[in-house]
């Protein structure tokens, strides 16, 4: 029995907070059951070498704060390097919301993701990339509204919509956003991003303790596009109740 | 004329909220008008080697998040140092709230505050040495419930209540926590770090525009007094709706 | 068409070189196609923290050689830090080599799967993991046979075997084992970790240039499945000719 | 009773030699007591980012010699990290003589001044700002000289003279310039960096023992006040000997 | 008596394998006796700021690759930092390999030679300068060939001939090109890198066990300097059956 | 012509002063010309692994301070790594310094050199070499005479002098000790570290400008073993004074 009786394939309560910060409208806090994160996208006017006059890049940066989790995290400046986990979801989050934009209708010009997960209760990289992609959008239409992309409309640059959910097994039985305690004793660990009509952005399927046979891989995979669904809603809804609307 | 008539002597509103943080009841989010801190509590059993075999240790890291300033400010790892005024605050914080505890009671214990800047309209090091006071006293208050430091009370432990404030100098008048338009144009910059009865703990005054003369700062020291006793009265009030009493 | 006329889910000839380091017998510098790999186990007598008095532990290191790629790639201590794709295979081989092995059985000790990539022709990340199950083979043995590991068979060690293999779409045809040249076209860049009896260990696919199917995701897993197989197949006879047998 | 009856209000023995380094008039070797600092200011044409088209900066950097202190202090570079307290000291000294120097009339060029701690025996820091002045007005003197800048006069750039004061409360005494084992018994520490006319730069104090009432503060700062005359003076006359008036 | 009998002044067995890597036609695998190095030379189109309109630069990076030694050596990035000894090396490989070409006649262009062993048996620096010298003429051939370097010979660039040996003493008696078991009982340890003509380029002699006597050193030259003979006439016949044929 | 009519020959007048650092007893600074280091010998009581229970250590730092040259040099940990050269000269201190003291006698003691070179003018790591010895005479007697090592003699652990001097070839001239102004012309450049009887320590010969032929090298070195001859003499008499006598 999960926590609150929930159904194998629920997601756990979700709110968003759109313009948390002062100095970023772009940043949205994000609660997901227990875990909350920060996604905040900002830009600069330059991009790294290999999209030198060829267009915009974005980029993601993950971290984990102190306090997340228990016992305490040390911070990656203690040990002067990111911790691997850290750095490949980094990167899983700027390859997933690259999916969402074209980065070469952008001008020269580099998106940041920042994503800090301020409370950890598992499910936090996909937390990151479903927030993240609230927080693009809200940048793409600062930047459309301010001039400084011009003559484009946002479904020019926001190319489709981006959301992600984690996935598990545990003892044959497929869940669903899984929180710390299931997520512990999964057998297999995976994550679904996709957009909207079922294309698959990315898909992760690990094993922890032991491996997976294909037809329960194709199922999971389903009860995924299933909650992305959901989730696509929610954003959808919540943009526009701020105003924005996006026509795919 | 001050935002929202504010006179010259008066702090900006201020909010806690306490055990922010699901995996740390010891964590508190203070809100000092637009400023957003998050103080962290948490310990580990071991202390640095100058405090072997004597008692425990508390230290403490200041981090200006990446969505705090406009424009985004860098993390630490990606230049793989500190920036010199993080270390700088973050010794100041130690140094200060190494005051309000005594740390040969806590036994072979560090206690890490983690402050972490969600937003920043100045004022960041005080509201962190005024946020990390209470979350150090709810972590004292847990330390002792669950008996891990036994046979003591929270006044053998916690010796004085501490709190800070910024001051500064514009035009010959003295401004009492500024906000950031008014720290930009500031002549001296002041911090002052206090307990009851006017004791003072740190006080640093700094010429930035040009140098001060004595009775100003004199003066100055006056006004930070007198915003102590309200944060300290605040902070008091505020742990005794948390459950907790301290007699000083 | 591919080079040499290669059929769509063939994978390139492979060899492997056993003991092909004076020092360390466990190496293997296996080719695929043009890629280069050299795999090495060694093993240490210390394990991290959250292993201590449970059992040993396995860990990987991938690294581009600056001569694999043109132009050349510099060496990760010039820049002082890990390039993140980097972090993120060396990751990916270590979960995936895991399972190959039972921690839990080989004592406090650490495996240590060192993957040099001396020339590069995409594969990499598989060829690592394919090579490393085989010079971890070897590696076990010697434990065994020096008595090092004690009272134990090689099927107590090792729990399955492992290989892997990477897969694409261009232009909604599936490919297996692309070289560079078709990498750098594909739409979908998929990796497949697998054991034997179909058992995934990890599936990765990830959009490159479009999003992808569910309808191709699967039968892209099915090419994989099969290529699996003729791995598992040609590491089974290379190890029988080193005089290693395993029944599984 | 002070070593040497020296009484409470007084510094040690000063001696300053000016021009110590073959390669760099601008440097100043100074004793103070025990205590043995070498200050050396050079430049460099270009800026940091902050100061592009407005003017020049100057910053600073404050060093522990290995042999400074017993036991021997360890080097940065074997930390990869400068230690906090030297970060600290570091930013001090930079601020303090940001304020003798206008920074908007040496064009786009950067004044270092490098301090490195020969030998310790407290004061240090004050010893350095002290010492640093003196480098400064040499290399301003020798910019001038050599018409790297132009169309100026000493005055023009060296807006006031800077020296600085450590200062200490034991038993409720106040001492002036403490040695190594006064410092280490002192309450309170504190560091009065003051220009002519009592202008304050710098003040700062913390407690070490216990907090501090504000009489004694104040005292304190008139003591500090009145050795920063006598600093003052005993820099103007060494500067006069090496041949440079300066008219403030 | 040496390994397989080999006579005092006698160097192993010597192979290269010209253009190992796919990427890289200026690559060279150097087998000498058990050790192996792989040498690989690349350009830049930038010098470092010393060589700014005045011509181009060559540098080496010498690196002992993890299997390389018994036990594994770990990787320089997981210290953060090079060893002290592969930094020696990689200065010697530089300083010698820069007595090899006109730096002055290859335009704004660095020169990397990139010196990885792969197995360690002693003699492996000089190996990498004999095998760097080979990669080095390769790689000059390239840049002639495809006029990226117009209107010069091989002559105007290739300045000499470059080949290095070890010698070392054991019981008065001088070895030539010790392998591992040899080197670590010789009381003197000695490099001798040297051209044609009997033109010494570098001549490093240390004692490792205890002080050498001058006739024996000067002994030892005698028998570097019959080595290195070998070693040219060898460099030269390779290259010969490369099509690259080279008059001094 | 040299400056001041310096016969090719001879060596820059040199000057000793021990005991320059409060902390430490066995702290010499020396001049040689216008170049002046620091030489300070500690210990710490830990071994690296390499020496467990066998016996003590030695190790050298160089370090070129700020100001020694003329553009300023900077710190290394402004860029997080030691410089090439330093890193160089310290291991060939250490070695060399090695063999002045018998390791195997010292008991479980790492004992540090640091060399700061204060003002450089050519010959450094040779005067460091020479002048660590000096601290490291002046730091074995402290630690007999407080009975830190128990019954042994200095000549026990002192097993030979050790000094260094640098030789160079311009125009096929012989120099010794040379200038900045000469080292830079010189063709050859080159360090001789010897003992008494004429026994080398360590021989090194660097090409600069062009190759150099073995009867000159031959000839360097009687010059070099001239001026050791009269800086061992100079040391021992020095040590003298300052009441150490050694029976070698």
């Amino acid at each position: 029995m999960r926590l609150n009786n929930r159904p194998n394939n629920e997601i756990r309560p979700i709110s968003f907070e759109l313009g948390f910060l002062k100095h970023h409208k772009s940043s949205v806090l994000m609660s997901l059951g227990e875990t909350k994160v920060l996604a905040v996208v900002s830009s600069e006017n330059r991009v790294p070498a290999h999209r030198y006059e060829i267009g915009g890049w974005l980029s993601a940066e993950y971290n984990m704060m102190p306090g997340a989790t228990f016992p305490r995290k040390p911070r990656a400046i203690s040990k002067l390097r990111n911790d691997g986990r850290s750095v490949e979801i980094s990167r899983l989050i700027g390859r997933s919301l690259r999916q969402a934009v074209d980065i070469n209708a952008i001008g020269p010009r580099t998106l940041s993701i920042d994503c800090d997960v301020i409370s950890a209760d598992a499910g936090t990289r996909s937390a990151c990339i479903t927030a993240g992609y609230m927080a693009l959008v809200l940048h793409v239409a600062e930047l459309l509204k301010s001039n400084q992309i011009k003559m484009k409309t946002m479904e020019d640059i926001i190319l489709r919509p981006v959301a992600a959910v984690s996935l598990g097994v545990i003892n044959d039985q497929i869940l669903c956003d899984l929180d710390y305690q299931e997520d512990f004793k999964a057998d297999t660990d995976c994550n679904l991003v996709a957009s909207n009509n079922n294309q698959i952005i990315e898909f992760q399927s690990t094993a922890e303790q032991k491996p997976l046979n294909q037809n329960l891989l194709v199922e999971m995979l389903g009860v995924g596009q299933h909650a992305i669904t959901q989730l696509l809603d929610l954003q959808k809804k919540t943009l526009l109740k701020a105003g924005i609307v996006l026509h795919h």
